[in-house]
């Protein structure tokens, strides 16, 4: 599967409450994606799907966000923090030009 | 739900190659939207959670250019050749306009 | 210059009025680019510079989006009533990928 | 002027070749936005002004994420090893998200 592919094997400790966040919006962006088949099962018209996906979009884009500045705030600012943030702040502008173009 | 709340009624008849074809790509999204859950499940390491969300974010850009493609190759020609294509372009440009933002 | 390396050669008339508007907006344009390497002359701060030029590609897209808007509303709507509207979109579609890309 | 409006006041010091390498990129951006302007005096056709709207676009974003990387690099990983990088990051999370939608 595509998440199995290219992965680091690394782990990261997530706070409880922000896993459950996290989780609940992906739930919503699946139900969302699936809302789209809906429509396309349905002949609805083009532009009222392509609403839908723009909305998607927007929404994954600030789970990215939410990602980005908790992995901000905790790897790289501990990576700085035990002297050895070069790589670290490398991976993250990596990670930022890959999402600030999808 | 999102997909009911802002739309037209309208609707389009696609071929069923392309109707295909377009579920079959919502169906993989929403598996890696699946995917992506479970790699926030197993706190797996943000960086590679963040480049599966853009391997997502890019295949919803694939979808949503097809769709305009197809939008713009059967509605709006038809529109233009029916003699009332002003408001069907000015309803392309604000769906571009709200999909290359997002 | 990369202005003209690959053109068509292909020519558009403007009407007066969307021409003085469009020039005066990249020449404001054009000053905010100056108003940046002034600010790295100066050793602004980063930040600074790059809310600057956020602001300025926000400007260009506007600038893209009203170019973008001329040409489905003349050439391609003009090529479609021709009947030889395939080509048009064709390109329009690339061009549409490309700009939301950028 | 657009860059005044909105500055914090604070300065950075950048490296004499970052320096030089940065303000190039901005004058070959500059020599392109007027070389637009005279495609639009010339009437060119807007497909191939587009095509170079695009060409600059990615020039900025080129800059912007090596403003944004120099920033990360020496501002914040400062301000963390300083020990007050929360804020630090807090201002590069709203850059990053301003920058990536522009």
């Amino acid at each position: 599967m595509a998440h199995d592919t290219n992965h680091s094997g690394k782990h990261t400790h997530r706070a409880d409450e922000d896993k459950t966040k996290l989780l609940n919006r992906l739930k919503r962006i699946e139900g969302q994606v699936r809302g789209i088949q809906k429509m396309v099962e349905d002949d609805r018209y083009c532009v009222d799907i392509l609403i839908q996906l723009s909305a998607i979009n927007a929404a994954m884009k600030k789970v990215g966000m939410n990602l980005l500045e908790n992995h901000t705030r905790h790897c790289v600012k501990g990576a700085i923090e035990a002297g050895n943030g070069d790589s670290s702040i490398e991976e993250l502008m990596k990670v930022f030009e890959q999402f600030s173009k999808s």
